[in-house]
């Protein structure tokens, strides 16, 4: 156990390794760029970050992103990865998250030493667990608030995106309840718009999903998009939970942290966290935030779920990537491992019935929840056919029976591969 | 006059363009990957995002950002670049920030079609301005605080950036309240930290700054750096009003969105807004955003004062650069424009009097916050001549005289060149 907090970097820079990963420790801590009279020896020791760790990688002609020329003059330089590994006293920054991120980011990324910095992980001591709540209902909370034990969570997200009115949305919602839906979101483009009022929406819904209850015994999840500024954040929220709803959802980087933050303290029901925007961060390999570090800052604000995209989704993101994402979040985190901070990831975009049994042999977990927009809504026999191919793909992966045996005596999986595999 | 929403993204991609901004514009309002049903003529129509316009730009055979191969299987797509707007009704969406954040940016950043996405610019409709308050200060307000009326506020940022104590940074300040400084700030690094409370900084510095105040009649601006959890920062904005402080500091990307502007609805002094992490947004020319677009969501929420590094800076940013997001923070906003959300840009990041003749010329104004750390603390002849060689760099500046032939008369200033001219 440490009382430092670790950061792991892939950098890339002309200039000698050490030196690039002291120019980032130092301007991440007591640096300026020229040594002060009052930067004493006994203050550098107290607070200076510390290059733990530098592990080289490949190099190349080319720098990554564009670099001002080398001031040496080199025709050629040559341009060098590394994982490099930082660590700062946490009597730099205490517990604080949106410092911790100020230390972490900074103005690194802006270093004319870097031709990239991505940030891979971090490592907090245990002090920030005592700051952070962490997730209030995680994933057995959530299976606690939805009924749900042994399989994932089959959700979905109402389409079209913007449009529909609450009525238009009650409707939708209707036909999904009759079909056998556990959880639904609303898009993340819909929180609270002109022709489709937040309360409007809350009183269209809410009867639907509570006379379900009373029917089936079982309480539908439907994660109302509460993103918007902080008063009306809360104001949505106790909506929510006066009308006997189970959860709310946040764009997070649209919130950011200390929004999200207040809201988590705040809230009394699941808190479903949504990384739109996520790709400004993630989608070059050169540059931004890797998920394992992004969602262990989420989970220590304490989102209950976070979106990790899916298999052969819509977007640019690899399989593995997903994957490695989905267990991320199943992992404890801190020094030393600490449970209790594990969240459901959110199986979306582009799902199917054909991706249950593929995502149910990477992740080898049912802790998740796996979330089908048009795979429910564009299935040929309807919205209930549509959840049920969903149910009965899963069904068959658990069971590890081959899907296309089991879709023969399946009709809504066998009609849902044959219209959506790929 | 409209009632849309305006954004100019750059994107690249293998696909036609036309293709391309269509694929954005249904991702970012009605669609999924099928056309659903319920997705009626009407709805579209009332509904979808729009293409406004397409610039074709250059093409070439390298993808800028990774991408699945084409299904089509061409052995060598051409990436073509392009400048596209498309547009939204405020209809969609309503006038919140977060959400527009979210409609903005979303899950664009992710699509498999484009191999580089960076949002360039956008234009917001007027009821925007209605329903978010935009600087309290500003320019105007700025310059009545600190009583600077004709020429740029002469700033530092306390250096070491963490380490000192409270005393030993009231021991800074008082220095540079000697020396004649206008402006100083914390570091982004400390903000309330075990080794320097927040609090005790402030009952360290702030007698310093009133009794300077008494006796000179001049009352240097101080931004604390309360950035923080919301409740605590709320605390500390408060307890910088009551001894009598002018000005509080966020980290912008750290606090996020409705973060500041819960903050800015409570706060009673001036708001700084440091840009931390903005690397991670502008570094890659081919994804993220500009500084363009980025200043103006943040001139809704109301910051006075945000930062735009400085010419010769420490970092990888271009002079011209630097200039433009200066100039963008001076321009009117909204459709049709509108004066009243303009901000003080802060230079900042390696900043001597090397550069103040070049900035002046360069931005033809001196509606701006001059920071120098090091080019103070550092100067050879302590601090007082640090904050005075700047003052006689922009005298020269604005009196059009060489700065090299100021400096005959002024010592502190030709000390300064000697050591600093790069």
């Amino acid at each position: 156990m440490s009382d430092r907090i670790l950061a792991t970097y892939l950098i890339e820079t002309p200039y000698p390794l050490e030196r690039a990963a002291e120019v980032m420790a130092g301007e991440q801590s007591c640096g300026t760029f020229t040594r002060l009279p009052s930067e004493t020896d006994a203050l550098r020791e107290a607070h200076a970050a510390r290059v733990e760790h530098i592990e080289p990688l490949e190099a190349s002609y080319t720098p990554s992103l564009p670099i001002p020329a080398l001031q040496s003059g080199k025709v050629h330089p040559v341009y060098r990865q590394a994982r490099v590994t930082l660590s700062w006293p946490l009597a730099n920054l205490g517990t604080s998250l949106p410092t911790l991120f100020a230390t972490l980011a900074g103005n690194l990324f802006e270093l004319k030493e870097l031709s990239a910095l991505k940030l891979l992980d971090l490592t907090l001591p245990k002090p920030f667990a005592e700051a952070y709540p962490g997730p209030q209902f995680g994933i057995a909370g959530t299976r606690e608030l939805t009924g749900i034990t042994k399989r994932p969570i089959i959700g979905t997200i109402i389409k079209p995106s913007v449009g529909l009115s609450p009525n238009a949305t009650a409707e939708v919602v209707s036909q999904l309840l009759k079909g056998g839906i556990d959880f639904i979101k609303d898009d993340e483009l819909q929180a609270n718009s002109p022709h489709n009022p937040f309360k409007e929406r809350v009183d269209a819904v809410m009867p639907l999903i509570r006379e379900h209850a009373e029917r089936s015994g079982h309480k539908v999840m439907y994660a109302f998009n509460i993103t918007g500024e902080a008063d009306q954040m809360r104001d949505h929220h106790d909506y929510v939970v006066a009308a006997g709803g189970s959860c709310v959802m946040v764009a997070l980087n649209a919130v950011g942290l200390t929004g999200v933050s207040q809201l988590r303290r705040h809230c009394q029901v699941a808190l479903h966290g949504h990384r739109a925007g996520w790709g400004m961060f993630s989608r070059s390999p050169h540059l931004g935030m890797s998920f394992v570090a992004y969602q262990k800052l989420w989970r220590l604000v304490g989102v209950d779920h976070i979106h990790v995209n899916g298999l052969r989704n819509k977007f640019s993101e690899e399989d593995a990537s997903v994957i490695a994402s989905a267990r991320a979040c199943l992992t404890p985190m801190f020094d030393p491992p600490s449970p209790g901070y594990e969240v459901m990831p959110v199986f979306s975009s582009g799902q199917t019935a054909d991706q249950a049994v593929d995502t149910y042999s990477a992740i080898t977990s049912t802790d998740l929840i796996f979330c089908a927009g048009g795979g429910i809504m564009a299935h040929p026999d309807g919205i209930g056919a549509g959840v049920r191919s969903l149910r009965q793909a899963w069904e068959a992966a658990m069971e590890g029976i081959d899907v296309n045996v089991y879709a023969r005596e399946h009709t809504e999986l066998a009609r849902a591969l044959e219209t959506f595999h790929q």
